[in-house]
């Protein structure tokens, strides 16, 4: 019976092993200004599956217009902190692939993981949850088998593989490479402040499908107005000091607190302040679209 | 050995309890408005991801037209049949967010869920499969930690939450919230007639890929016409009573029964009567549309 | 003690089982030209986890053009080898539905499954990966029940139903059907030639999302040029013999190698010489596209 138990013990162990692995894998979650047009990131998908095939594989997007670092900064904001912690991210938006940007693996204060190209993409990750340690991502150890000849898909051959292989607990974060100084690329933009009655700010991006116009002034900087539900607000808007955009616009919680057709501002889903015309697209209607040399006031009137 | 082989039974009760959990998940499909170029329907997964690790989560469509309500009830009557039963659907087309519509989930009588503002979304679910039963969600205790304070995104910190936990087991069907009456919203729309050798009925969606129009005459009123394939069809096409489309089709069983860039009739992969033109598009050709204001008759020649 | 050890013995062995069966489910991969717009790519999925709720399952891409055949083979030929030996593609692009063409599954000697009507969508990974057999679809046992009465949608009712039931194990290869002569229907191209120090080849596909030009030129035919990083390349691009570009462009690495709005010749991540524009669109700013009429020889200056 001894020899029968041993067996047991020994099936169980496996298995218990077979479940730790499992319990042990993360979420891996891509985006890129690929497009799903081509096989780009379906390639990126089997390389990660390959690597292990108890991963959970997700997309963010992959529709960051072409070369926009400051798109992929942005959504990464907009997402990360709905993922539990560990996490791995793999953004590729990447115009200076084969450049000397450094290849790294960012580790947020929140215990989330961001494997990208250092060029800009964590701007605004880092500011707002912290960098609690960036390595750069060793190729010798963390790149593909049989890569080496190619020169320009290193989202594939090396980011892929590499968030797969840390997600799945393969590699452990130390495993990725030599640490680096906890700082990484920042692109300057217009922070949001208060001053005297006024918020200055930045309209970092669009709602795309909506037309909605985002802009960077949370509820805690946007409270200091004193504005309440129903109050009116003076808005302008500039885009490398032109004004574009000069009205007013009810403050309100719902889109249909409004007719039709009429502007409303509001906190969107990430409590930030932001413009839209009820069933309409506001950036279409008044030309206002988003980037650094975009900016707003706003006054209570 | 009495203590190894207990040992060896609380590890099985531990491995059959977390094979159990994993047994009871179910899919979770994701229906919404919001496009893939943003965050929003990444930060709804990572949400349900957050729920349960073990959940299957997929996508149904996220290019319903914005606000299109109609829309997303076609596309969920499209395909909803063809899951297993227990899955669960969380469909985001909201454009009366914030205001008085109920958060519900419809329990089909096929034994599928769908979580859904309802806001006319169930029209032809309810209709086709059956309304087992409906329940409000109770957003005290099926709502994001955290998520009190936004307004705009029920999706992400109602829908999906609760859809999540009642994928995974977390929650029955009872525990999402108090039972409502067994009735949804209901767009109205013109039903498919037989009455005197002609077939009235509605373009309720177009195969929006490659042009076709589909109407909603299913093949037990189509077959009253007594139609075999090769016959000839006399078809006339409205929009609110003015004409757009008179003529004649071929009934086919394939598109390549007939030329290349000729007309024909078929039921498509739902047994409806379509109409379509080999390698070209009917639509545009013709200027056919879709939705309740569309409507046409069907006659043999 | 014995009973303990026997029921412990018999679950053990029902755990195994379920494992085994886990185990054994491979990656499913669907593509087709249906978009992500309407539910046909969903109901597919639907149909998959209905066969299993074990498989995993992805997407290549669903966005190949309506009725392009060749953009099907290309983008398997193009993802098909990142995946693992044993991943099963589904590959709907079939103008030619409900005509004679054959449902078939070829698996390739690299260990690859991929479930298409055989209209030359394998044209690509034939050549490329080899046949290692080929097996017609026997629908009296791999057809999705109650679907005998569709005519038009196979990709859901025959192929997914298919492509599942291979992928979770639930049949193996002889499973699919009887066994076809070793061949595929193949679409005629021009091949990449090295002749007296000019190279000819075909202009198969464009990169879409950046407007990039991918030719069949493979590194080891490109070598026979004898060309380092930094020379200068004479193109001439020409449609059905009608000369569209002709110029010199540098052979670099990286697209930052050569200043904005530059040009640039290259190899691909698939290691073939392909064209492009640093941070711009060659195919837009020279109006060069893709297909079999499309050519293109190089010559070192």
């Amino acid at each position: 019976m001894l020899r029968v138990v041993t067996y047991l013990s020994f099936s169980l162990l496996f298995l218990q092993s077979s479940l730790t692995v499992r319990a042990q894998s993360k979420a891996l979650v891509f985006q890129s200004d690929f497009s799903l047009k081509d096989g780009a990131v379906s390639a990126m998908k089997g390389v990660a599956y390959g690597v292990s095939s108890t991963l959970d594989i997700f997309d963010l997007t992959h529709e960051i217009p072409p070369y926009n670092i400051w798109g992929a900064s942005y959504r990464l904001h907009q997402t990360v902190t709905y993922w539990p912690a560990g996490t791995v991210f793999v953004s590729i938006v990447d115009p200076g692939v084969g450049s000397e940007r450094k290849s790294v693996v960012l580790k947020t204060k929140s215990g989330h993981f961001i494997v990208t190209p250092d060029n800009g993409t964590l701007t605004l990750v880092a500011e707002t949850l912290g960098i609690e340690a960036v390595r750069e991502i060793d190729e010798s150890k963390n790149r593909r088998k049989g890569s080496e000849q190619s020169y320009t898909f290193h989202g594939r051959d090396v980011y892929a593989y590499t968030g797969a292989r840390l997600a799945a607990g393969i590699i452990n974060f130390e495993g990725v490479g030599p640490l680096l100084p906890a700082k990484v690329e920042m692109i300057p933009y217009q922070k949001a402040i208060y001053n005297d009655g006024v918020i200055s700010g930045n309209i970092p991006i669009l709602d795309t499908q909506y037309g909605n116009v985002w802009t960077n002034i949370d509820k805690g900087t946007f409270d200091r107005l004193g504005v309440h539900t129903g109050d009116v607000l003076l808005i302008t808007i500039q885009n490398n000091g032109k004004t574009i955009f000069s009205g007013t616009v009810p403050y309100v919680n719902t889109f249909s607190a409004v007719p039709v057709g009429e502007n409303l501002g509001y906190l969107n889903s990430l409590l930030n302040f932001s413009l839209g015309v009820n069933q309409e697209n506001f950036s279409e209607k008044y030309k206002v679209f988003s980037g650094p040399s975009w900016s707003i006031t706003i006054k209570k009137k």
